[in-house]
């Protein structure tokens, strides 16, 4: 879209809220593109996704967004508004491995998914020769016994700097300090190499084999403070037999990790994520 | 839901749909449960599903629903209201074979979708027990060679008596006549063993079989007059395998048809389809 | 197969033992059907299901069983043979809930499988109902508080009397003493309603929706004295979204839970699994 | 595997034939790391693949394999011996778009198939940059119009000088000649952008989105002169819902493209794949 708004908003369920919501664009002379609205019965709270063609809009951007805040408040309501279109600045953390971080500049390239890559960083080097390939800075940062603190804090400045406003783990070996889980709350996605809750920490395809699982999975999802804990945003798996080894498992796996890693991130990104406590709505695209 | 309602609607895209359907609800005090919305881009067309709690509508049904046609014929739409709760009046109609029935039979049972079923029919008996375990009225009509046309017009009336809104075949092994299919436009549902559009016809699973495809599938869709060719609702698919034989495929198969058939009417029950030219469109649920 | 034998065996990986196997089948003029064979690099162990058309046997099935011993032997295997045809008798445990139990009595009558359910035994009545309907004995069993023990004891007592080979909790709310497990090591199999290890224990579709995760499943193990934690023989999942509450978790999971039961108990009749420590290795079928 | 052998066989079922061919390899103290069988019931034809540790093979591998000449003769077999390790010089056909390209480019380099990409060819020269940064040898071949049939006898003689095993058309969106066709039997490998047999030729994701289809696919096959008729090897397919726009299955079939061709690729050069007639018998990895 050459020229729209995305609504996200949650308040507490309320007789009208759509129409109020709905009428508060259209008086204004916008157009609904989208219209996705989900209400937790359990918590009697709504929440929705509205995608607004800006086109012929009476009012510019700014006063349009500024004047919805009445209405927000009268709805008690939390909401963000981001402007379209746009390139969502993006930090990419990687280690050794490099499948998900190949997928994610190949999907960027394609097209599929709104984001400028302003930096790869990794705590080692492995990934170097294709961030160079693609054009994107390389920091390698040493993070390995006493460096780690320092080295997240250059990571913190590296991404203030820039400017960004997405950190991905791309198979980033390092457990994340409180502090840097708190800075990116909500805004920092880890690709997980299981079907979570199964599995958490270390060597899960090891784990995975010896309980002899029929499926294995991966589970894109926001990093807290705990461990392999934060919303899920998007899960696969993949079937797998008893002939499969550790190694196939590792190998199939990467398949679940790119793919789910990449529709995650495509959510977030298109705003079609919002965080309720430990859950994530995802509105599908 | 106690008291409510279901619009389905499509009409032409146009700026301020939704804030006017919505305002509409809101005005008389309806509470909107879910609203689902979708826009053709190809088509510029507008099409939604908006489930109303009517608990404090300050109306009563009626007049709320007469009076929404004003707006209705002002947006130029196509739409339908149902009144919650409900169970819709079924016919299933059957051949030999009672994988597909003993779902539909399971699944009511359970309260997994509000259908009434109020009679099975069929142009064999081997379902007869089936029925009268169930305790639901079956009905043996022969439609061999020459008996065809007077069997479907025996079913028509038995339909028309019982005011049945919606027929299924749940492997009924006959090819419909062009006036009975023109009679339950739209409220006629087969369930085809066959990925369509892929192997169209009799025995699928021989070829696919012979075609040495790795997944078999199975289709469930409207009856129009061309064979197997209406807006599809509902598929599922199963991986095989090259040592699966024809029997294998039928066995695994069966899984897949009375899959694709329960979730394809679950849908249209819960008035989750709209039919748009040879498509269906369908919000989940 | 009218006549015929099923051989399941396991080895220490050595020169010659697929020869070996295969020449004595072959000495005594027996065919092969299906030869199916895993080597465990990890352990150096060789696994093998072979099935074996004896038509044109040359000695009769006992001789040929017998004459193998000194085989089996040289090679330090674990081996058993089973006579084809057969049925294996099985007893069917449950509580309230039937779509497993449905499932089971479909299939059986269908010859998707070979077992004679010789009886189904409920710590409640709610199952009755549909075990008279089937012809089958329904043993109602007490086994709240304090008459737990005195239950399974009576369990164990028509277990034996009937000769039962196989046990199938089908969703049967009770934890299994220890002695219990014992006895039927191997030959008792559980449905659990989670994608195990993931939500062990009591509520897995409420911990599931806590956690949100985007697939939901059901794992068929065997059971050991320690909970849910047996060797997984198959496992099903199906995708949720954030719509879906727990009530829908629960209406989804339980196609997952028959599938996976019915695959499962499937691939035990057949001999196709051979357990190793905590894996079940599964000749799939 | 440092030193072995495959042999993929076929002959008429016929009693002893596992044990001939596995006592063949035992007298010779060749190890079985994996013996696979199928046996057609149907065709009353045996199929194998055997994996063969030569380690401490007593003679050398080509009397280990002319020797074998004799038992392929009396057993009526076809039969192929493959000397492992082995690289399979691949040449690799393009067009315009790059995905299953940078797949199987990443795949190969990651270690996941065994084959040596001797060069690239492309009728347009979109892909130049990506074999230039993989350091694999372009060859751009102008095939429009009247240039097509000189087009393809360079390619038939770039294949030639290289000694290429496999040619894969990876979205080469060229009808391929028959001569080539025949050239090539068995060893040219297509991926079809849709779920064969549905949409067959041009524009498949417009075709099921216009079908209203609710699973898009792709189809990995040998190529015969029959167009996209030739034995399927691998599938793969993925869930879509009424709101995709065919931009959207374009994209989503992206992801089905490059698996189903990678896991085809992968079949084949493993020689897990036997042609039988019109029908791939594919040994699992």
């Amino acid at each position: 879209m050459k020229n729209g708004l995305i609504l996200k908003i949650s308040c507490p369920d309320q007789p009208g809220v759509v129409a109020k919501i709905a009428g508060y664009i259209s008086d204004h002379n916008g157009n609904l593109v989208e219209f996705n609205q989900f209400t937790d019965r359990e918590k009697e709270r709504f929440f929705a996704r509205v995608e607004i063609d800006a086109e012929n809009l009476e009012v510019d951007l700014d006063t349009f967004v500024n004047g919805f805040e009445a209405l927000g408040k009268s709805l008690k309501a939390d909401y963000t508004f981001r402007k379209l279109p746009y390139l969502m600045k993006t930090a990419i953390l990687v280690t050794k491995t490099d499948h998900c971080l190949n997928d994610l500049l190949w999907r960027t390239q394609l097209g599929e998914m709104p984001i400028e890559i302003t930096s790869i960083i990794g705590n080692r080097t492995d990934c170097q020769e294709i961030a160079e390939k693609a054009g994107i800075p390389f920091h390698f940062i040493e993070m390995d016994g006493e460096k780690k603190e320092a080295g997240f804090k250059k990571i913190s400045q590296i991404t203030k700097e820039e400017g960004v406003e997405l950190v991905v783990l791309a198979r980033f070996m390092q457990i994340m300090p409180e502090w840097f889980c708190d800075a990116y709350r909500g805004s920092m996605i880890n690709i997980h190499h299981s079907f979570l809750p199964a599995f958490i920490g270390a060597n899960p395809y090891r784990k995975a084999y010896e309980r002899s699982v029929k499926y294995i999975g991966a589970t894109c999802h926001y990093v807290t403070g705990d461990l392999d804990a934060g919303p899920i945003i998007e899960q696969e798996v993949s079937r797998i037999q008893h002939f499969h080894s550790v190694k196939d498992l590792v190998r199939l796996g990467r398949d679940c990790e790119r793919t789910a890693l990449a529709r995650g991130i495509r959510l977030h990104v298109h705003e079609r994520t919002i965080i309720d406590d430990n859950r994530a709505i995802t509105f599908p695209d």
